[in-house]
């Protein structure tokens, strides 16, 4: 039985593990529940767990929650049936997991990523959605998984599955790395800094849907992923009485507003793309006083690291003389960032060769330019590094919305697709060298 | 018994009337607690009561709070003991009351005013801070009576009964006038376009605190409250993806962040003090979106009401070019408005003498220039313009914090000092022409 | 003799008209002197001219000079020389030129462009600046000939005689079109609209240098040209005194500044490249009045027209709520603009093949990504649009300094090959169809 | 024969001179013709003279022209007429003159100030301007005495003339202060701080004009001038090709609009006035180049000193941190300064008295409110500071436009009354103590 009549097979339970984890949706840093059932499945498939501290640089992580937050998110998860042992060990932050198994001591060590965080967006109760339709959209207030990351998990957890049935005919190491927090590009960074990725030869990361022009399709060796930072920056002024002393005020608004037109207004780079978004602005705590406190989220994109770097720089540069203009301070903190996604053409060619081969695809394409960001980037960027291959394949899907939407939905059935490509993928190289 | 010897010995009865208002501080058009227990005082002293819609122009009503929050408190007062018979007329924003008693057909009409509301701030809990000490401090999570209305509404109250027990003595009518929402000056203009003070001869507006250094001491003919304007803009633009489609955007942020820059540089204005603090701005919904939203609450303010209308003008002009300059919308809404507190000079001098004369004040001012603005304006103005005289009094505290601090606090026996000063002038004007 | 026999032959009298040229610079719709001796050698050559109103939509002119300084220059080229009749013709921004020679009734129509115009650049007496060494430098205080327009007409005119004296051999007509005001892409969109390029059937454009790395080589069909529109604004306020009347001010530099910002942070466009810029900016009377006027000149450029369309769109909107925030007027006028450049590739591939067979160019590559912009563009779109084909070709050249510096010089043997170039590519394509 | 006779019969005089100086107009720094004929004058009377650099703290100058401008004005003066030994005294900034005549040994010291710069301004030569109906407008282009210096200084002349023709009447010693560049408050800090006051007993300062309403009157003690500070900012930054790099910009366009709004936004001063003006802004060299420079003069003025340092300690903040966003540096340099004008009571007092008793005003004010500046300001006080007194008297004129416009005249009837003032205030103080 090879990977795509395996996957044919196991439908049923692809479909009711994609919609359990859907409808018990968790942000980034706080998949306690999620992570918690990886690794239950993938102790009971035989493989070998690291997670929590061990697959983590704690000082790596970004954007993590308070702890007040993560708290009532692990008690809610035991609530909702997680293993306790497992969210203990994933507890506070620590939702990463890399599951191995090594069939022979000779052959290569083959990764693939999984993430796991849902989006902040509250799910439609439309019949027109799925989900709602089928009851099984999201019963947590404000949480989503509208990017697709229950599917990511579920086809990892039947691609284990087909492996560890298949043992005896392979070589080498899988290694199946389950990441937390790439929304925001919080997590992958970490787990990179923990050096999960530091002998592995070949690097698969997978996403579904993005554009519905791709439905039915494969892409891989996207180039269309931009580097980015996510940057936090709170200004501390000093509050007067609006009226009666005004030039007492520092005014942190002031600070906060100047600090936006001027980052938008950053120069545009003749290198490539670049892209500045303040998000988030408050500001202000009452009407009749001078704003002492304002703080706001931003992100800088860039199509190189150069350029994002660049970008970077700048917004450093323009918060802090904001800050001085109006006599306040200002904190900046890194709350997420990713570099290019880099692909290996040799490996993306072979992945379009099989991937044709296998003839479940409608259009094979050799790259598709998105303009989304991806913090998988350092993972591929770090096996090319030190010698191996690496690519980042889009599993087209007629999705029903754009991605972060109340409505976004994708067709079940390409789950299977995705299984019966990552199996064959596994299998050819899963062989002694 | 003089207004004085009758203040002393209803001191017991002050200070445990003021500290229930204080433990159950309500905001304003939120005050249902507090008028049905204004109301009831009144009606059993045999006042006549007008309440609710008969004393409100309703649509000159400002800053309003939502029907959600209005139902909420109008349940919370019944359940602190609130007469629901009142709550019912009081609800939804028609917190105003005006109580009279006609001692004769032909003298004058006097009146006397008090605001009733408390502020969005949290009380103290410090062992410093006397309301915590004795146990009288706010129940209500974010609302204190931060700047002595509750103080106002006992004076009010014990004036009515000093002259409830002594009516036989007097000729005329005595109109107490129990104003809803003083904070954000957006009540007064309601029960003055009801005509509230139409009838009024002369008319006492008062205030206790303002300044440390006046402990002890009075105040009258205040020139240094500043006419103002509450206003509040909301801007609506689009929403784009940050990093894919960013010329969609029309960035509401952008919009709002141009207008509080453009706002505060307004150019001074020659012919005297002006005020401009946008207090507080949200904007935006996500990172990595677009901002199409914000808001923002702001304040003007001006030496004469000329001032205050040209800094009104300016803010229009700004906020509408600032919305045009992204394609964005801004809806505006007045907040609240308070005109400049006029004093007619004979009747402060008159205040002035009466006061010496008692001789419980260490000092007593002509007037005392503050900077904030107090829509008693619009009754003082009103009567003014209609022929009567209107005077507005600071009563001097040892205040132990600025208002609207966590803090703040006045030294009850200057309750005694209001009763017996506001019991005197009803007695020297309450008498035949 | 073959062209580059004959251009070889020439390289003394190109020397010597182009060292004339240089030493004479003339900026845009100033080109009386350099455009009445493209006359008078073009008709002793023999073509048919038509000139100034005949080959100009008058009303499409843009960024013309004032009536005065028209004038002056008009003057001043009699004084070196012009010959009146021609001034007269070309005077007052009219300094367009199409000579036409006919070869035969059925042949097809080729075109070749040059423009004529002069940088405001002072040119530098520096003696590693060839020009200054040899004695040929500019004569004309800030006006230089820092682009090479120069070089261009000298290389037509040889180019005209060329085929003057190779005329029995030739079929068809060959069209030189002599342009004004290059420079801020002025003066192509009015010969466009004037229809001189409606009957071509192969038009080529050409420029010398643009960078350093193409010394010696041919670059064609370039794609790395943006669209652009250059725009003036002049926002009108009204002034007071400073200090005595500030709020009657309708500050025209806060509406400038703020129009600057927000122009700046114009969002960038998903689809590619954009740009802004505000070159210059000048507000304001005197320390103690506030500002009644400011000036601005801005440019806007776009990857595609779509792109050029959508920043010009908004510098508008901008422009325009910038005033209105400040309650002055703004008058916004068009002063220069360019599409991008259409190729034809088959044309092109020609080019190549034949720039190939010529053997004189170190390198002939496909296309080179420049940057800049070039009215030439709205030749080759009417061109192309009309059926014809077009190309732009970019001639290497060992430039001693960048474009439009002072230093800026070319190499003058490279004369030799352009003339070469074009000869041999008019004998192609004018013969019979 | 007393002052008021002495001036009536020099009528003529007066007249003529006036008419001289204000047909040669001299803009700060440059009264070389001025200064020269003031001094040939008082050295004829008799007087001691001082001048240029014994007279000047030459480090304290501010607000000086290029040498270039006070070359060529030092050439013009002596071909209009001055003596080229007094040119070489005051040449190159240095025309500060003072004169003394000692009558006695242990009289007080007594001192009249007289400003003499013009403006730059272009005299009108509308027939309904007496100046140019009469013929004697401005000579020089852009240069007018539109603001009454020339007959500040016609009337210092009369009265030097006056006092010396009565020498022998009078006791102590008088000074004539004779101060360059007013106009911008340059130069009166220069001679205060060179010790010119340090021996005065009593001091005047007068003003000729400031109101229609106040012609024929005469107001004493003046508190409506404000402190005032002149500051000229230029920032630095780095040009780039707007096209090809505009990520290497180091945008001083950018850096000088947003100091400028946020400049506009400083917080108001519940102490007072206060006032800010940026007048001036030019920014960029040419359209399609990012700005590398920009420059600005502004002014900021309070109505206590205390005040205008609040300004101009956020000016200096909001310049530093605007360059510092842009990558930027700015260069700030003070262009003038006056503190507030102080005056004495007692002195004024008499004043009043005086001038009453000479019965020449319509009405004698104790002070006027203007709401400019006057660096006589730095004499007032440091009198004052050391223990003498001072006073700012203001003549007023039915003056014919505002001061510095096109139109400004006075009525010249009205030296005659300044004269007779001054003449008798001289005889009353120069007197043995």
């Amino acid at each position: 039985m090879n990977s795509l009549e395996f996957a044919r097979q196991h439908t049923e339970q692809f479909i009711a593990r994609r919609r359990d984890l859907h409808k018990h949706p968790e942000p980034g840093w706080l998949e306690y529940r999620t992570a918690a059932f990886a690794a239950t499945v993938l102790t009971e498939l035989g493989y070998d767990i690291k997670a929590g501290a061990e697959v983590l640089d704690l000082d790596a992580r970004m954007g993590l929650p308070s702890e007040a937050v993560m708290k009532a998110a692990m008690e809610r998860a035991i609530a909702e049936g997680a293993d306790p042992k497992w969210v203990d060990i994933f507890g506070y932050g620590k939702t990463a997991l890399v599951a191995t198994m090594k069939f022979s001591d000779d052959g290569p060590t083959v990764a693939f990523r999984s993430d796991i965080d849902s989006n902040d967006v509250q799910e439609s109760d439309s019949p027109e959605h799925m989900p709602a339709r089928e009851g099984f959209s999201s019963i947590h207030e404000k949480a989503m998984h509208a990017c697709g990351h229950d599917v990511h998990l579920t086809m990892i957890l039947g691609l284990a599955e087909y492996l560890a049935t298949n043992k005896d005919k392979l070589q080498g190491t899988v290694k199946l790395i389950i990441q937390p927090a790439e929304e925001g590009v919080r997590g992958a960074a970490a787990m990179e800094a923990a050096g999960v990725v530091d002998d592995v030869d070949i690097f698969f990361g997978t996403h579904i849907g993005i554009d519905k022009n791709l439905a039915g399709c494969l892409a891989c060796s996207d180039p269309g992923f931009l580097a980015t930072s996510k940057i936090d920056a709170s200004f501390q002024g000093y509050s007067a009485h609006a009226g009666a002393s005004p030039e007492q005020a520092k005014n942190a608004m002031l600070a906060a507003c100047t600090a936006v037109i001027n980052l938008q207004a950053i120069a545009r780079h003749s290198k490539g793309i670049s892209r500045v978004n303040v998000g988030t602005l408050e500001a202000g705590t009452g009407r009749n006083v001078t704003p002492d406190v304002a703080s706001l989220k931003l992100e800088i994109r860039g199509e190189t690291t150069e350029i994002n770097d660049y970008m970077e720089q700048r917004c450093h540069t323009i918060l802090e003389a904001a800050a001085a203009m109006h006599d306040c301070t200002v904190n900046i903190t890194k709350a997420g960032s990713a570099p290019v996604v880099m692909n290996s053409d040799t490996l993306a060619t072979e992945v379009q060769e099989l991937a044709n081969e296998l003839g479940i695809f409608k259009r094979v394409d050799f790259s598709y330019s998105g303009g989304g960001s991806e913090d998988c980037a350092y993972f591929t960027r770090r096996v090319i590094e030190l010698g191996g291959q690496a690519t980042y394949m889009i599993l087209g899907s007629d999705i029903k919305a754009p991605h972060h939407n109340p409505l976004f939905d994708i067709d079940e059935k390409d789950m299977i697709h995705g299984v019966a490509l990552m199996g064959a993928l596994a299998e050819k190289y899963l062989q002694s060298k």
